[in-house]
């Protein structure tokens, strides 16, 4: 309606290939460059936030438009680099909009690894990971993440696990059969590295149930007494991870990015 | 492929408003019947599993089809009637793919009841309540829920406040400001009554947030440091909360449907 007053505000949140340090140009290609033109209708001198993975998140001002470019000048830096949790996920790909919906979902959640797998009843026989590294991308710009998850090669699941880190506890989503409560198998385990791994919507296989279970590093846990589509248990047991072991066990505003004050918003 | 054999175990799982006892006849509308008959290509003398809600699970024999019905012979009782934890949800309307989901994962995740509450940055301004409901009634049937959560009449968030149960517990998932950690929240309270509050995409107004905590049952609680989108905030919030303090409590394969066998399937 108004006039915006101008402020340092950053206007969007971009995840950038570049490394990030004052001074710094940046260019981005034509999707970024229409987005902040078209879409957002932002203009030499508005202040977006980058960050890359590495270097932290920086203020950087719009320094030109070109056909199908855009430069930005990185100017200060607003907050230090932090990791998330050691957090994996290994899920079978799923039908086309779940499976954006988890790698949208598991990237908000702070998973550090997305690893698709095919297992026995798995329907979809390839994924576009172009497609999953995109959403999780834009997830990582939404959510206020420092980071995007890694994006593992898919590869059957007997791959996966033939090399798996002994000391990575991998708990297995069972629907069925002598399963623990995930909040007990979580807090028993407590932290160190940790991986999650989410059948297709046909569940596993029970001969392939069994292979799974001799790795020492499994533990089943069962997600409680209603049958979960694939895409929920994966936010599920994300989310009870996180409040039983990863970051969401601290206090307060300390652990929030510091420009969202209360006065801001909530979800 | 090839022919399937006969089987007792049911085809599909339906809910119905019918009362349900040996030997009732129960009549299906034209999508029910549409259904059974040209998606399922079921037949008569097939088997289907039905709820109402009241009186457990049954299963039933297709007993003939005709233009636009279908009617089914209930023959035994499968599952006694169990109602899930007393748990609701108040959520703002979001955009259509998104609070189609959020009655989906509810439902899933257990809620007692759903309540779409206006907030004063709530965007959509009427919601869908045949359509909610119809999300959540499939979503009953894929998850072997016996009931399906109740929808309460949509209304703006101060009215549904004003007359808050004082013994109901009321998390306010919050992005921002004094927040405790879901799960030290959660534990802390223990069980009974519970709802969690869930504000649009774009948060609550502070003094919004300001009125709401002047409740005495409002405890509001933090999803770790990440920005989740409204129905990550959902599902996780929900999950967290059956985890520690509803049902997915349960050791093993007590809780689980009698029928599902471990050789069947797992997430």
């Amino acid at each position: 309606m108004s006039e915006q007053p101008q402020s340092r505000q950053p206007r969007t949140r971009l995840y950038v290939d570049s490394p990030l340090t004052a001074g710094q140009a940046v260019g981005l290609d034509h999707d970024r460059a229409h987005f902040l033109r078209h879409v957002l209708r932002l203009d030499k001198g508005d202040v977006v936030a980058v960050f890359n993975g590495r270097d932290g998140e920086w203020l950087a001002a719009i320094d030109g438009f070109g056909k199908g470019w855009c430069s930005l000048a990185v100017t200060t830096r607003r907050r230090a680099q932090q990791d998330g949790p050691d957090l994996w996920l290994l899920f079978a790909p799923i039908k086309r909009g779940r499976i954006d919906f988890v790698a949208e979902k598991a990237t908000e959640l702070g998973v550090s690894r997305l690893w698709p797998v095919f297992t026995r009843r798995t329907d979809p026989n390839r994924v576009n990971t172009d497609r999953l590294r995109a959403n999780a991308i834009e997830a990582a710009e939404q959510s206020e993440r420092l980071t995007v998850p890694d994006l593992s090669e898919p590869m059957q699941l007997e791959k996966a696990l033939a090399a798996w880190p002994a000391e990575r506890t991998l708990y297995l989503c069972a629907e069925a059969g002598n399963v623990r409560p995930i909040a007990e198998a979580v807090r028993e385990k407590g932290a160190g590295p940790a991986a999650f791994l989410i059948g297709p919507e046909g569940g596993f296989a029970q001969s392939e149930l069994d292979e799974i279970c001799k790795l020492s590093s499994v533990v089943p846990v069962g997600l409680g007494p209603r049958i979960l589509r694939a895409d929920t248990a994966v936010v599920a047991a994300l989310a009870c991870w996180q409040a039983l072991s990863g970051d969401w066990t601290a206090h307060g505003g300390d652990t929030r990015p510091p420009f969202r004050s209360p006065a801001e918003s909530a979800v």
